[in-house]
């Protein structure tokens, strides 16, 4: 299952060459993953609450076609994968308005205490690892 | 006694109007106030291990003319007020090959532990406290 | 009028102290300032589609309680002054679920062209000038 | 030939896992990829002149230990390819002080006008793409 985040562009996420900078795009995968989860009950504040953490271990992104302050972007994210120790997002970046295409991305994360020792899920708590098993969606639909 | 920070704006730091956005303009006080803190042994690491922490509690800052992509500022930094619980730095930027003013800027920070409460410095450390208060520098010259 | 502007606060702008960075503050006033003019049909995009820039010329901010990841905020806008060459917002920054007072803020913007040279608004659009003044609103109630 | 860009890390740039956010790591990408064309007498400020951009089409990274406030990366920085519109960077990030890698990356970048039409270099400026070609190194020593 695929959940849509809509998003305006802040004026302050832009550059000199007028579109977004490509960083910021990393900001917008972030806020997609964590409404993700969020709408599916498993908030970051959660998994930081029981002492686990997700930081991220890779990130790949296309960029398509350029967005810039008074765009809206509609990211179409879907847990892509789960592994004992990792998960992984996939996002396709669309502008609200025209539909065109603007990024595809992918990120992994790990599962990680406060220290940033890799963590086996299902060993920590085994309800979230079998719930966030639930989610997962190959084919993005 | 002031110090001079030197630092060449980023890319990333322009925004659509071609200029530095505002906002990172505080990224350069937070440079230069730790440059300073760091050249006089007193840096954020150290206090930190102490586990005195030093949230920001007031900014202002008026702007005087843009730099952008390609420009290197100099702030000039120097303390310049320390009460029990908290501190002042003064700061004015130059843009470095213009000489003209950019802004000028003040910070006020507290003492504070890890959960935000307010520390009384000296109580915590008194040699800290009092290296702090032989580098305040009224005017700053 | 004031306008209430809610915004849950990202991961990506807290730092290790485990709270948002105060840099990212200039953020919000930012959206909340755009938010108001895009309420009153007053957008930065139809300003800029007419050559009139606003850059920003004074920040000042007081941070009063710290807000973190899983915080939202309520960020109370008006238009508090409005000259012929430059405009100034007053902010108030509220905890949404503790209604604490986060922070204060106020900001000053001038009225310039895509060079930076300051500009008369009324002059070149005696409409856009006369709308902004009937938003004016001294006491922020 | 291969280019090594040092920099230390900023306050601002952790988050409350209490190491870098992920998406600086970009920031730093484009610092060290712009050193080496400034070291190479080919800066974007002389690119951009020429009416010549390059916005950023590809990232890939990927995070092999965390880095904080109070530590210096080595970014190893060298053009791994360049074909007629676009060329490629690759990075590796090392924490000067242990040693230890950080992070390994790409980026793809195009040539494009102001308005983001794809340009041929050679067609603009033989001169600068052949320049560019010299400074081609596929192993990255």
């Amino acid at each position: 299952m695929s959940i849509i985040y809509r998003r305006a562009i802040n004026y302050y996420e832009t550059d000199k060459m007028g579109i977004v900078h490509h960083a910021n795009y990393l900001h917008y995968l972030e806020e997609s993953r964590i409404n993700f989860l969020d709408s599916n009950s498993l908030s970051y504040a959660l998994l930081e609450s029981k002492g686990i953490y997700s930081p991220t271990s890779k990130i790949s992104i296309s960029y398509k076609k350029p967005v810039t302050y008074g765009d809206v972007i509609e990211v179409k994210t879907y847990l892509a994968e789960v592994s004992p120790v990792r998960f992984v997002f996939n996002y396709v970046i669309k502008n609200q308005k025209t539909g065109e295409l603007v990024a595809e991305a992918s990120s992994e994360h790990c599962f990680a205490d406060k220290d940033g020792r890799l963590l086996i899920l299902k060993r920590i708590d085994k309800d979230l690892a079998d719930k966030l098993d639930t989610l997962v969606e190959k084919k993005g639909e």
